[in-house]
Order: C-alpha cells, then sequence, then structure tokens
C-alpha cells in the first residue's frame, strides 16, 4: 500500500472543519516518518505581507495532529486525537506559500505511543514540527504535545 | 475619547487579513487594561464539533497582537507589531463560541515598553490570554512575547 493513501480518510476530515478550508490546508505526503502539509500564502497572509502567526501554528498544529492520527490508523487504530499544549517560535517572515512539516520528538517512539494507546485507550506523544524558509532556515517552528482518546 | 474608538483603524486592518475574515474574528471590547475578541463556533469548529485548536491559539495570538498594537497607537506612536513566541495550553473542550481576552504579563511594564520603543524604534513585551468556557473555567491559555518595529 502506498503510504500516501492512508491520507485519504485524513483529506476528507479536513475538508470537513471550516478553518481548515478556509486555510486552504492540504495533506501533501506521508513518508511513514514525516508528515508534509501546505496552504497557499493568499488565504494566510497578514497585514505586512507575510504569513499570519496564527496560520503558521495552525498548520503546523495541524500537522502533528495528522501525524499522530496516522500512526494509530497504521496500526489499526481509530481514535480523537487532540492537541493537548505547544509552544511556538516564530523565528523570520514568510513571505510565500506555507510548508510544514510534522515528526516525532527525538527522544520518543511511536511503539510506546501505540503500546500504551491499545492497552490503556490513552496516550500522549510529543511532536515536533517546522515551516521552512524557501531560501533555507526556518520561519517558525512548534514542540507541541498531542493527547489519543479512544474514540466513544 | 471612547477607549473602543482605538479599534476602528485595527478593526480595518484585521478586515484586510483573509485568515482573520475567515475566521470571522471580532474586536469587541477595549477596557484600557485588556482587549476582548470574539470568533463563533461555526467557523471555527473541528472534526470533533469542538474549537480547532489552530483557532483558539489564533485567537489569543489576535487578541495580544491587537492589544499591543493599541497600547502603542495610544501612546501616539505606529509600529508593525509581530508575535515572537508563544506557548498555549489547551484545558478543556469548548462547544460554544469563542471569547478570547489578552493582558499584559503581571511583571510587565506597559510604560517601560512605550518608552523603550520610543527611543530604539524596537520593544518586547509579554503578554497573556485566554478562551474561557461559558460554564467557567479555561479552555485555553496563551503566554506570548510581542515584538514592535518601527515601520518602515
Amino acid at each position: 500500500m502506498d503510504l500516501d493513501d492512508l491520507l485519504v480518510p485524513l483529506r476528507a476530515t479536513c475538508a470537513s472543519m471550516p478553518p481548515l478550508v478556509a486555510m486552504q490546508l492540504e495533506l501533501r505526503h506521508f513518508d511513514g516518518q514525516r508528515l508534509y502539509v501546505y496552504a497557499p500564502l493568499a488565504a494566510n497572509v497578514n497585514d505586512k505581507g507575510s504569513a499570519f502567526g496564527g496560520s503558521l501554528s495552525g498548520l503546523m498544529t495541524i500537522a502533528g495532529w495528522a501525524l499522530a492520527t496516522l500512526k494509530l490508523q497504521q496500526a489499526g487504530l481509530a481514535a480523537d486525537v487532540y492537541v493537548a499544549a505547544s509552544s511556538v517560535r516564530y523565528r523570520a517572515p514568510l513571505l510565500n506559500d506555507l510548508h510544514a512539516q510534522a515528526w516525532l520528538e527525538p527522544d520518543a517512539d511511536w511503539a510506546d505511543f501505540i503500546d500504551t494507546f491499545g492497552r490503556l485507550g490513552k496516550a500522549r506523544v510529543p511532536l515536533l514540527a517546522q515551516v521552512l524558509l524557501p531560501e533555507g532556515g526556518v520561519a517558525a517552528e512548534l514542540s507541541g504535545r498531542y493527547v489519543a482518546l479512544a474514540k466513544g
């Protein structure tokens, strides 16, 4: 199975969320470790012609949420995933479209997360995300903690 | 002068930003210390029927940005204000419209911020924001650091 096929149900979920439709957010690619998400500048621009901080933060928040959801889905588990906490650093203005990626915090382990969720119906996972500048460097970065709860 | 008259130019700025128009964000009230901001749930709902984390974060981010901008405006200073960093805790799902408020971190001082900006054309200020639950308690809270830069 192509890993990107896993994105299909998540894309439908995103299409049902008005704020993501307004951002014109696209789940672009999943390579098994990193999830790549995109949104055009025009729908996410601030009064200074650069990407709105709330959109940068929102895009990274969704990238992490989608990554945690996908990892559970790969393991055959259905969950409601929530962001519990996040810290964002805005490092440089972004004057181009928004490309975010999310991945697991290096000290953490997907197997622990999946195993804990399977046993308890609840688990936490720390994720990182960035929006890169086209010229190199980082526009913004997020460190977030996500919680998965058994559905229902 | 009614303090809420200060909101008029900021409302025009918000109306020029597509992501804030999509959120249906409204700058509601400024009492001299706190700024109150609103957005309807329908435009900011997630797949679970509660407020999208990115919208909660975005609304609080804007509340702080508008507060810092207003304080400079009250002092007769024009600035570009950016969010530099923020930490958000998501405490409880919000199933109603979003009401956020922002205020100065207790240890900080508006006079220092205004004075530093006036002298250097650059200043930082730490702000707090919350989205409250209608039944009491907090849906989400933000601690943010904002930077004001002289225009041009």
